[in-house]
């Protein structure tokens, strides 16, 4: 199970916003049927890296189909095959569990 | 007004788990007073740009102090100095009020 | 024409030393056939972004091949569609023209 | 010793290109006498961390300098303190001897 972290930005754009450019991308990515979460940084995305890997793609290029002419895409991947709780809520839980 | 996500990794450990690491680094940024958010990929912390930078040393050097010999760091600024909203809470509604 | 920097890392491995997975890694990149640049943060590539997306999820599968269970992946895209000189040196070469 | 990568990107700019903003923060870097390569994708730095996060800190400044109003900046930290070759050109070093 990975566990992934996308942000898309345009550059060059007029304005200094980028909201209506990240509401699109979270658009592909509810439409995919993945488990996701929005964050003040980007789009976290659990599921399997393949699947997540045709959703990644598509993000990337959503700028360009609202005009921009370049974009900068920033993924991490924490991908982990031995452990049954690597998921969005088992990573958070696992940290909250060892603070005091 | 600055949001910054920063993520700190130990290089071999024994196991994969890094969940003390962390929970070890947010303790700092809960010390600071700064508001922050846990997240499933890292620690988006809210504030003065030069305050998180004191944070953001700090934390690098957590795993250091629980007997770690090499750490991995990332760290993304988000500085944005013409919008009142621009912080933790700001950026998320931004985005969710333009989704259908 | 994008050019992408990645870098891939395992966790849990029982000494700090990644390099013998790197280099793995920079095999793929080199039989793909795609121009690439090994720097000390990570390998740089130029080309079609769907080219490189197809060596982007083999570089990150290397690691497992090699025993890891946990891979920790950083991909950075700058795709830019509107100028000539967007690659590997154009990009160095427009900076290095704006030094002093 | 630390070896370090940073970008320095402002958002809202009236046109996609960026190598003057990249070239100011070079100039800083350059000023601070540390060792760093330019690659395509950043700005890779050794040395002391602490005097590194200075040299950060300024950097991430440049594009407010220049007029940017918001600034979307990306650092990594590779910090090993168990090996005398952890710099620029041992790190490259160390993966190219693995190559075959």
């Amino acid at each position: 199970m990975a566990v992934v972290e996308i942000s898309v930005a345009p550059l060059g754009t007029a304005t200094p916003g980028v909201s209506s450019y990240v509401a699109a991308c979270v658009e592909i990515v509810a439409a995919s049927g993945l488990v996701y979460q929005l964050t003040p940084m980007g789009t976290v995305i659990e599921g399997d890296v393949d699947e997540i890997f045709v959703v990644l793609r598509k993000m990337h290029d959503v700028p360009f189909g609202k005009g921009a002419q370049r974009v900068s895409t920033l993924i991490k991947i924490d991908d982990r095959r031995d452990s049954g709780s690597h998921n969005l809520q088992g990573k958070v839980d696992a940290v909250m569990q060892k603070l005091p």
